[in-house]
């Protein structure tokens, strides 16, 4: 089951009890948050629990946040975390305006001077930024790529494995364009995470995803346009939501099993 | 001053008040929508109401809605009134997925059928269906049309005189084609809609546009592109913001001339 468990989905567990939840279930892979990684000790000590458990990281999540002070050292750390946890793929929200910024352009261009300048250690230690296009909801305040057009745009500077992008679900679902760009995506496609837009959304819009089948998104085309583009890798659930979040970690990945079960035949 | 108001800025203001309110604070244009138009006694009441202070139609709110059960009987309808308050601007939300349904692609289809049955009646009475794209976040529940490209797609089927296009900041200022489809939209921008895009989002994302200048859009290039498309009617400022709603309709007209003044020095 090329299933990958994102730790933001079961954000009360700790690294090693998702790991644990994760080889109960049968789920063979699992993204990462760096808030895990260093409750566990550092990038050495989760690849050693990860690794012991036989599991895949599908991704570290993340770096990016270009328009913080400190974001260069930042993103070079969470680099070489994700060389050490042994995943090609480290995902990038770019941030959005700079404080008291209305200038969107120019926190775009950023955004390509800090790929850059952090591409030549990543490639040194086989790492593949990943861009992730967020859902234009979040363009003034969290990322300002929202699209994968435009992040493929970005990524075209690159190499296919230096910049990558992510295609998540809820963010893309919407897009006019986006089979045409996940055709486009063919061999940068560096993680297929997955969940489901559902209504209302709640006071803070972050936390409105929900499991997959409980919303307004039909995954099928999406998954069948995203293995026809070469992807290889596993479907990743990363959902953030309080309720599900309240719920027991070990009947949210039951929940994220039977869902993948039904919805990712393919997988 | 080619400053335009909308009804739904002063909502609780019946049409008689909203249009004392702009004669006494020069404003020029007003956008209309149909709730208040009924309230008025119909389509000939409300434009001798409107006629009588020598203010100008700039848009009926609004069509569309394609989904619902009706909706031909209730555009048609719509187009009727639009001709007796004389403006040629009928604002088309176009809907959102039908109930149960994940179908995107084929809702999207549907929006080209129904401007197809519709384009006929708006022709023979002077009317052009302006089609608004709607913010993203409002895919599923509101409108399948959420970019300007993609509205120009559609209306590229029609006439410029025929079917038109929304420019409205709020729902297009994050999109990263958002000049050359303004370009594009030379000879259709039936509106320029304005507010801004302000954080955080209420619990209810409808309702969380502000004042001009309270947020994050830049809206000189926005202007600018708009202006440079031939575009020669007013600004016109369209907010839902309870607490905006909740204050005196006169406090109200007064910020939005004030922030015209400052942020539109063009019209």
């Amino acid at each position: 089951m090329k299933l990958s468990l994102n730790t933001a989905t079961v954000k009360r567990l700790t690294l090693a009890e998702a790991v644990a939840g994760c080889v109960d279930a049968g789920i063979t892979g699992i993204g990462v948050w760096r808030d895990r990684v260093a409750e566990a000790g550092g990038g050495a000590a989760a690849a050693k629990i990860i690794g012991d458990a036989g599991l895949v990281v599908t991704s570290l999540c993340r770096g990016g946040f270009f328009t913080r002070p400190g974001w260069e050292a930042d993103n070079r750390a969470a680099i070489t975390e994700a060389a050490e946890l042994g995943t090609r793929e480290l995902v990038l929200v770019v941030g959005g305006l700079a404080p008291d910024s209305r200038d969107l352009p120019g926190a775009r261009a950023l955004v390509l001077d800090a790929l850059e300048q952090l591409v030549p250690h990543a490639r040194e230690v086989g790492v593949r930024l990943a861009i992730e296009p967020l859902h234009p909801m979040f363009c003034a305040d969290r990322a300002v790529v929202s699209t994968l057009g435009q992040a493929l745009d970005l990524a075209s500077h690159f190499a296919p494995q230096e910049v990558g992008v992510v295609v998540d679900t809820y963010h893309v679902w919407w897009d006019p364009q986006l089979f045409e760009q996940i055709a486009r995506a063919a061999g940068r496609i560096s993680a297929y995470q997955v969940c489901d837009w559902t209504l209302p959304l709640p006071a803070d819009v972050l936390l409105g995803r929900g499991h997959v089948g409980d919303g307004h998104i039909e995954f099928a085309p999406i998954t069948a346009a995203v293995l026809a583009a070469g992807y290889e890798g596993h479907v990743e659930v990363e959902i953030f939501n309080e309720q599900i979040w309240a719920a027991p970690g070990n009947e949210t990945i039951a929940t994220v099993v039977s869902r993948h079960t039904t919805h990712f035949p393919e997988f």
